[in-house]
């Protein structure tokens, strides 16, 4: 369980939120001084009172008609995303997905680190991509354990998504990033989030073609 | 707004659920005929109550005590979710995700048909990715008029992102599945779904911290 500054339960719906706030913050910083929860919540697409209820768990940033101050804010969320703090990671397929997320230069500047990549064909482990060694799925376990890996990132068919998922948590990995298009299956208490790419187009197909059926 | 059979508005956040459930009738089928509310609220992670509130938008599936018919709410939810419908869809930005998601065979196997790729850089038009041609990024409008595409998958930087997006909106696109990291800048009516990888990577990194500071 995952509680604020005075105890009560964060909770995941508001964590999510978490990064889109801290984009806004990113982006504001240059901009204005402070902003008030009103406007926050027209960025973030919710009310003001959504927005003083999401920040309220974190500490009391915002001052009553006044608004908060960007830059302590960022600073704040800074640290709560631990942005400043080296995380790692390692991805598990080295095909399409897997490839073009490890040429992917956003996570560097988030904090993440990667530090290898995994795949089950022999034939790929030594080739580098951008400067990072391929290894064979066998070794993942040992490399985990050695270099205190905190996240994986699932890249690989669905068919070896669960096996892989259960490799990643026995060897002690802390938190999965899974593009496979399933539910992984582990326990609920360990932390998964999910990019479904087709879930995401089945859901604007609906969304469209009700449009048009409706309009 | 988009209405179920009794002209109640669905919500959003239902919609978005709806590519899960058809995942789970898809992998069930082979396996059993009928499924209670309370075994799929378990997959689905949400109660008997929830599973059952969310598909009485669509119609009136299920039997009391009885339990859904799997091919019978599979072949619903296909409709439903446009998947035997040929749904087209563009990707802009030939970059390391654009050219991932070009290489991406899900895609296809959900009903949706990739039919162009469009890039600012000159010396790329003209390139073939998996047989998928790369335009350059003016002949855009154009094509989306004359070959009708429903959806626009944006993979550009984040700098060009809300021109893209107006560009897409402005040729008469419908929908929109946006890579960058950012929340475009589009009239609320408009369709977007965003998958923001760097996002899913704070919240983990947020509760894999969280849990080692709390435990």
């Amino acid at each position: 369980m995952i509680t604020g500054k005075d105890g009560t339960k964060i909770p995941r719906i508001v964590i999510e939120r978490l990064p889109r706030y801290y984009r806004y913050f990113d982006w504001l910083e240059d901009k204005v001084e402070k902003i008030s929860s009103k406007k926050l919540g027209e960025y973030m697409g919710s009310s003001a009172s959504q927005v003083r209820l999401d920040l309220s768990y974190f500490g009391d940033f915002g001052q009553q008609g006044y608004g908060y101050n960007i830059k302590k804010l960022k600073r704040e969320l800074e640290n709560i995303l631990n942005i400043n703090a080296e995380t790692t990671f390692i991805i598990i397929g080295a095909g399409n997905i897997g490839r073009a997320l490890t040429r992917y230069r956003a996570f560097r500047d988030a904090g993440f680190t990667l530090k290898a990549i995994f795949d089950i064909k022999p034939v790929l482990a030594g080739e580098k991509i951008d400067g990072i060694i391929i290894h064979h799925v066998r070794e993942m376990p040992d490399y985990i354990k050695t270099h205190k890996i905190d996240i994986g990132i699932i890249a690989v068919p669905k068919e070896c998504a669960n096996e892989t998922a259960r490799t990643l948590i026995d060897a002690g990995i802390r938190g999965i990033l899974n593009f496979a298009p399933l539910d992984l299956n582990v326990s609920s208490t360990f932390t998964v989030e999910n990019i479904h790419i087709i879930d995401k187009m089945l859901a604007l197909s609906f969304i469209i073609s009700s449009d048009s059926a409706n309009g």
